[in-house]
């Protein structure tokens, strides 16, 4: 027996009973199922569908049932199909038939979107709480490496110097971009489906501004259909999952590299850390792999849940109820991997000097280029002399460093005795102080600005 | 020969030219790259690298190009790998030694990345002016229709009443949010990179704040390894693409639905519509299948470049340069689609006859419950005895609305003579006034409020 | 304590452990990880490290453990941080020092993935067994529905008369091909990797070959990297099921819509069908939507892995842990869908009176052209001639069956008393007995046929 | 006017022309569709339709036709809206009245995927064909390299030793794999549709064997839905494409980092390598990169076109349209990367001297604890032991490899003298001559297998 197959001469098989009941995942939505049937109660006695008595019957009720909940005493049956009926269910047992009246005017349709709506609100805001943790580990790193200078790379060449703080901020900074999207998924998300019946709107006038007010939403949903059937703010909040994911799965990548004993720039703590099962020397970055690995699933699940979305026609079809799963798998993988990242930055070991052991004064060619164009020569031509020069030192096996003047002077007469200063490592750093450039004083700029960001 | 080829020793074997070239996808950047470099030339003349004659025969040079490339005069040769490296060696052909200036501080990696959001910038405009039509037109359906009664679906099985002007308008709020998303995806490129060298910073003190102002950009990049490694704007793009493909998709299946003769409720006009090559009397909604499968296409080149970013380390690594086709291919179609679909919706024959022909009176059960509601049984009850009046319809294959008084007191006696209102169709709508519902005066609200969205 | 951090200083963090832990995923494989270790044991006792006495009890150790699991009364605790290590502390729990040897020569690299290869090569045989169910239920409803004439679409534009067996038949033959992916995918996993221990090759010679023929591989791994590193089989296997699902989605399409009020072909049985919380009347085809909509899911598994395996380097990163989600999930799904859309089809009841009623006269437009083409009309303009006339009915409002000679005359010349019997609805069935056709005969062919494959 | 346009009172929208026509597309297929359409005009002559005048007028147009194509002769129009109308335009023009007949029986249903087949088929011969060109290189590298000593990676930490020729055929073994996918994608399309009309089969008794062993088809179609419907061996080139692509996406990652200065174990042929146009010094493995990167664009589109094909009910409907892009597209990048990565392999220079220089003693480890366990010490304890070993020596900076006997014994009473071998590069070789382990041996048995697998 169901609570809806009053026309219904068979029962459902059981095989189809497990295809279609979803309270395995939604059971997680208890709180907001339980804040939405309280306002709603809220909005049924204002037009006169409850009397006091009722509503208080049902507000009390249904309190009860989530204090159970966070008691761990709430138990479930196979009747129960999905966590609204479970709820209801557990309504009637409590108060009876007050508890009957609760679904007046309202549909499991606008009932489920109100729910998932209010859960990624919250946990969006969750998630940027993990991230701004995450940028203050990033802005403590930055000041704390501000005098490491590491080799930066292009194509995992050795390209240009950086200070180590250079590039903790660009973390820094790129987080504050994903912090947006989790806050324009909420915004999209933060709009009351309830009221909006199954597909027309409830067949009682009640006030959505009210119900809005109560729940905290910023919107009432203009249009029952458009409330009922859209799932855009999902495939927004999975958008901002995979983006944020990617993010970290580049960072990762870096430093999983750079845990190697041929890079040796870090160390992991132990505690992020794992072993072999058959080699006892091993200690290995799993975190970061992990992190690193997380970024497919997090696009999986969204590629996953837009396919299921494309082609389905309005109002609702049950193809919506795939909603779930991907979301919170992947709103679960950000907390988890915005949380151990945070940690694995947080307690790992730099080493300046393996940065600084293997520093390639070929990272001075541009430098040296620069210096021409200062002389007037036109920077392709100066681009084509290092060129030369850097082809020079490889046939000749001799740094770049210690060519001396007249050596110089054989590829450009334009080379003079204020060459030797260009070529010292930390001219190329002083060199870069343009905005955003790796500079010291640029470096201490963008710091300043990450304080005002994070508000510290 | 290529103008980086200073140190190398060899050629570039022809293959690897062709994998490596990217002009046959990036020449489409043409005119932002023209405006970028001129831009550049004006920051490279304030810092004194550039004299005012130099300045001036760049300037004069890239204008002359630019205007060639709008005549169609422009040709490109094998030599040219990329729309920079073709525009910069155009430009000393055109006017020598002051050209080879013109790359100075600048490197191809945060050109191209400027240029791309220059790109992504214009087209989200553009495509939002595009969605603002596609809403005008529905808002004129909407005040046109207004008196169409469309069944509503619900897993396709009809199951309320709607006005068709409520589902037109249910469309229209919908682009709204989709809007939303290009402005936030064209937010998320509004960040001029330019001035970020290769990785490290310009090695001269160009002024960025400048060049930001020249480009139209909101903000300066705070820093550089970000600037040059980031896609997270191309991410949300693509996004924002796919999302507003699955919107449409999920209409078009609707409306192919329609088109079938099965229900009749709509007739594409003949300039939207194809033939079959061998089958006479096709006439068959093609476009709306064609705006269904894209969605299919912009899924694809979100998931695909989401798993090419995935896991690439900083700063730069060739595996971006994969960005621009399916950034490209999925601005173009979200252009096309919504272009289409416009004129599909534009141009559609209503057949308010059929959509009327069929109604299921079966329609009217939740206001059959609702009654019951107002007549103080619990909605859960009344549910289950209109479930049951349903079950005697069917086996007695009469309808709902001829059921006599009698007939209904059988399953409950608070059925009275007020029902017979109830069962008519136009009550059904007149009964969904909720805000947001398909009432009347609620619809009527909807279109005053979107009259205000798009300023009309 | 873990079982390998006998290097490690400091103890894993809790939320480290959280994310490293596989356990509740991978303890699915518990019966395929004891198989392994038992075979192991064998080959350990070959080769010398197992002493007689020492392989009998862990024989009887892991047996016992086996037991315990299908009992219930396995219990793991917090420390097992995967089923390997679970297994392996609760055998040397059971027989001490012995079970401390399992391990010699063997990592969890090459164990891992030989469970996996063992679970897939079950679950993909268990896949094709329930195919071959579904396809004999299609058989029989070929069978069955022989007489019923359906409406063929294209475009949903009725298009050509097909016998409703024709159709089932169309998805017996489209699941064989699936049965093959299957097939492929078991073979693609059908190789042994234990003894490649973490990526060199196991440091003692032991038989491989003897394990294979004990673990029922069909090749032994030819190289240790290849098999330690490899997860192609798991691509393969994620793709077959993304590619059952896709075609499984698009029959569900038709049979949502089929079940509309509007076409009526078919009425689910209510065993396969659920009702509405608020709406009394509605019985929603949801199983079949489900099954349309797990699709997305199984499209996001293999992209999810896909990306995440995507630029993983050799030889085994800990990213591949995230291999078993996707992969479990996706198998589930197809036993659960093949299942239910099986009993779907047994189940459902023909409208045979439905299909015919609307039949749409022009549907028999290809036939007058092809009678043209035999009166020697080129084709392309028998084509033309009967658009003209479909042209004429349609602005006449009459049917191209009532047409008279000489209207038909009109149009051409060629027309004659003889084209009456192509405007009968049985002749478009006789007309199409080529091979593969919708003629009668075809069909009993193919049933034919279909018996073969199904060795019935 | 379009060749399917007789009941249309009104021609199609520009832009629905646009996005209609497929011409740009498809013509690659313009070999496919000549010789199918020979064939077809065989069938047709054979059943009648047409007299041998005209069959020979049809297929000397055509090869015409084909001829023109060669020569760069062939002129498309606006008013082609796919190489099948195109031709048939281009013959009608050829040979009047005999070339409107071809169409006979057919439609561009059967017809288009009849060449998509064809091409497939085609295509995945020829991929497979350049795979085995790179199998071969890695085989002669294997021979070549066979004295290289390489540390093997886990989680990019040193874990143990192998020979270089291992690794190389660890990726000719797993291209053996991707050659099976691409020979069962072939099987797959090696189906004839042909004959099987617009969906019902088509109006005259041609003779599909003959077709099929005209067009080299192994099967004839056994039923025309599914004939025209099915698309699945597309998702089973495109699911092919992919998993070649991951495959050496992470080759491309490694061989990336070995080209690192830090690791510098190889060096990229100049002919295979890029330069910067900012930093003179700069030769990037831009050709190993971009291979990387192009999993991601065929990933996507796999999922893209799954994402289209979902849902997408039967018999044809023009999403399906949207199947030839990213078939062709991944194709291409497929042949090209797999070309690529050929020559890159051929090419490199091995820094033998380099992957020697650097050897962590601690990849020594588990041939340590080996060497316990043969002393009869569990191989669970000996890990421990061993583990605290290396943490010894981490603490006290000295090598495992020249720990004397007494320091080993203050771990375990079990070492002796003959330890002293174990700590040789060489001997951790030799002790993995398990069959697929790196031992020398065994490496000389896979070359031999190899060359059995590529008939050398």
């Amino acid at each position: 027996m169901k609570m809806w197959d009053g026309r219904f001469t068979k029962a459902s098989d059981k095989i189809m009973e497990a295809i279609n009941n979803s309270l395995a995942v939604d059971k997680r939505l208890i709180e907001e199922d339980i804040t939405g049937s309280i306002a709603w109660a809220g909005a049924l006695l204002q037009c006169g569908v409850l009397t006091a008595a009722e509503h208080g019957a049902i507000v009390d009720g249904l309190k009860r049932i989530l204090d159970e909940h966070f008691k761990g005493l709430l138990r479930f049956i196979d009747f129960d199909e999905d966590i609204h009926m479970a709820v209801e269910r557990l309504l009637i047992e409590k108060i009876g038939d007050a508890g009957a009246k609760l679904h007046t005017g309202r549909s499991r349709n606008d009932q489920v979107v109100t729910d998932v709506r209010l859960y990624v609100k919250k946990i969006c805001g969750h998630i940027n709480q993990l991230i701004l943790d995450f940028q203050r580990v990033l802005l403590n790193r930055a000041q704390t490496d501000i005098t490491v200078i590491l080799p930066g790379y292009t194509h995992l060449q050795q390209a240009q110097l950086v200070l180590l703080s250079h590039y903790w901020l660009s973390l820094l900074f790129a987080l504050e971009r994903e912090k947006q999207r989790f806050i324009h998924a909420a915004q999209a998300a933060d709009m009351l489906p309830l009221g909006s019946g199954s597909l027309a709107g409830a067949g009682f006038l009640v006030d959505r501004g009210y119900l809005a007010k109560e729940l905290g939403f910023a919107l009432v949903s203009p249009n029952s259909i458009d409330a009922v059937a859209s799932r855009d703010f999902i495939i927004e909040t999975l958008s901002s999952c995979a983006s944020i994911s990617i993010l970290l799965s580049r960072y990762a990548e870096d430093m999983i590299i750079w845990s190697s004993k041929e890079f040796s720039f870090i160390e992991l703590d132990d505690a992020w850390s794992t072993g072999s099962s058959m080699m006892p020397q091993k200690k290995n970055p799993d975190s970061l792999e992990l992190i690193r690995g997380k970024a497919g699933r997090c696009i999986g699940n969204l590629a996953g849940f837009a396919a299921t979305l494309k082609g389905v026609g309005l109002v609702y079809y049950k193809d919506l109820q795939e909603d779930k799963e991907p979301l919170f798998d992947s709103l679960d993988q950000i907390e988890l991997i915005c949380t151990v990242f945070t940690q694995v930055v947080a307690t790992l070991s730099v080493r300046a000097e393996s940065m600084r052991r293997d520093l390639d004064p070929f990272m001075l060619a541009t430098d040296v280029a620069d210096y021409l164009v200062t002389k007037n020569m036109p920077f392709r031509q100066a681009h084509k002399v290092v060129g030369k020069i850097v082809g020079y030192c490889i046939e000749k096996s001799c740094s770049l460093q210690t060519m001396s003047l007249s050596q110089l002077k054989e590829f450009s007469e334009l080379f003079d005795n204020d060459i030797a200063v260009v070529l010292q490592w930390d001219t190329a750093i002083l060199h870069r102080d343009v905005e955003g450039g790796t500079g010291g004083s640029s470096v201490l700029h963008q710091i300043a600005l990450a304080k005002t960001l994070l508000n510290q």
